[in-house]
């Protein structure tokens, strides 16, 4: 009786929901017209949105409703990661079709909690409605930081080192991959060689870079870390790819960048997928997109103190342009429209 | 050429929304990953999230951006008022077609404004992104309250008065308004009494009704002064008709309530318009919602001394239904499934 979420109805969703996620002492969670949270005297609250649209941000069929539910919190916890933040709670706002089976929104829950879980982020509030067509997701993600020491753009300085947390370009790789296994019979009916998921690479690869797609996994202790250290100047999240990601950073500082392709860090998994594949392993790394890796600038003097992983990618320069060294190529990163 | 968002561009948009809003002192507004809030002390914050999908919430063409962007901070602002606490800061996600005229975002992004405004409640930041079909909006309010001072829906004690702040079933008559506006010729198709907008009611009436569904005002100022008033109990705001929010409150507070039709504050343009179409207002007022009027319960003995507009419409009673006096249905108000 209770197989789609119009017989469900809209309260007993809202239960179901609610029943899964600790409320944190001193706080109010779902339940009222807003979540009450406490104040801390000498911290800042950080706050951030992100809108996942179907069709747009993901393909229901290929992403699923346990990894939607962990992506979608954490590419939103990950604006937090990115000014070296603490996540402190998260508010989920979801239009769902009438006939969206009660099983989807329990995995999609499922997914959910279980990344805010690992964050100790509850879920606190949210709304839930109807579409027409499609499902658009919007989380909201409360922080918080000691005042004043929010990682900005706007702090980047001539000779500080460009440097990231991790791997990148190994989501991208993990999307045309997924792209790759749904298209491949309109490939061949192109005419153009057959390109299917995982026909010329190991299984356990093509899985490493879609997990890294469909499962990213906020740099919330790094961020934590980095957000400490005085010598890290600006920072944020790479979300469009550091092809575009570094340009907000250079904006916002009235700075320039050298960056070094020959230094991006590349996973054994992407050198291994793109040789066989004969895709460009950096156009995936600055352009893809979807890391959710950091991007942070560091006094070059700081660098060796910093207990977290990091990759120095380039330098901050006074000349306000982006020079890709080791390239001719303008790389740019995923934009919205 | 920028006659649309695709051609402006995801970040001219943000830019130009960015520049029509003031950033408080001591605030980071749009531009890194998060907004950065000061936290005072002996403060708590308020969250809540609403998300507005065309075709479910609004036809475009009907309520036009200006209307639909007041539309969208106000029905959020409103969570904060129905706590009793101060908006500080909106953040808005919206997903729009590629084809969206420039102008329509700017209107959109004018009447979000003036709304703010009158609140003294800056957009702080969000997401823009496309949609493949329809447009969606999703709004976060931050606000703030004196500690352990928030009106929670919990706290309704038996023999409180219960009040509103002001005439219920506005929103809904203007609702159907506009929807006979539009299907007037269908109606008249089916051999039905053509009942087309204005043709039994002066413009005047009619214009007020379509006011308070399409721009509606948060009682911000009363819910101020009704969350310092000790009497006040537990409140929330009007969204989906009292027939439905009442029940919200006597489920958390384990209590029931008497509520008497006939003491419904009514205006005269819905009495009016109500009498010529033989529509049923205290049906309308139960039901319809989208007042963004408060509901409170208080201790009798408190009610003359407050400073507000408030009507009593029943009374809270331990056993633990609810009962309409004056009527033998039960009124129940709009639900999203």
């Amino acid at each position: 009786m209770t197989d789609n979420i119009q017989s469900l109805g809209e309260f007993s969703l809202i239960e179901s929901i609610k029943s899964g996620f600790k409320v944190p002492e001193g706080a109010i969670g779902i339940g009222d017209d807003c979540a009450v949270l406490p104040q801390k005297t000498g911290l800042q609250t950080l706050v951030s949105t992100d809108l996942l649209v179907e069709g747009v941000h993901f393909i229901r069929e290929d992403i699923g409703p346990y990894r939607l539910g962990w992506k979608s919190a954490a590419v939103n916890i990950s604006d937090v990661a990115g000014m070296g933040g603490r996540p402190i709670a998260t508010f989920l706002a979801f239009a769902l079709p009438s006939d969206t089976p009660t099983s989807w929104v329990e995995e999609f829950v499922r997914g959910y909690r279980k990344l805010s879980e690992r964050f100790c982020c509850p879920l606190l509030g949210g709304d839930t409605t109807l579409s027409k067509s499609g499902i658009s997701i919007c989380v909201t993600v409360l922080g918080e930081c000691a005042e004043g020491r929010a990682k900005l753009r706007s702090s980047a300085k001539p000779g500080d080192l460009v440097c990231v947390t991790g791997p990148l370009g190994d989501s991208a790789a993990g999307l045309k991959l997924s792209l790759y296994g749904r298209n491949a019979e309109v490939i061949y009916a192109d005419n153009k060689k057959v390109d299917a998921l995982s026909c010329d690479v190991p299984a356990s690869t093509t899985e490493s870079l879609l997990q890294r797609h469909f499962q990213p996994v906020p740099r919330v202790h790094s961020g934590l870390i980095l957000g400490k250290c005085d010598g890290v100047h600006a920072m944020m999240d790479i979300s469009d790819g550091v092809g575009s990601d570094i340009r907000h950073i250079l904006k916002a500082s009235g700075v320039g960048a050298e960056i070094d392709v020959e230094a991006l860090p590349l996973s054994d998994e992407l050198k291994a997928t793109c040789s066989a594949k004969g895709w460009d392993a950096v156009e995936l790394a600055l352009c893809g997109g979807e890391d959710y890796e950091l991007l942070f600038t560091i006094d070059p003097e700081s660098l060796a103190e910093l207990e977290v992983k990091s990759y120095p990618i380039g330098r901050i320069t006074t000349n306000p342009e982006l020079k890709f060294k080791g390239s001719d190529r303008d790389y740019r990163g995923f934009t919205h429209f």
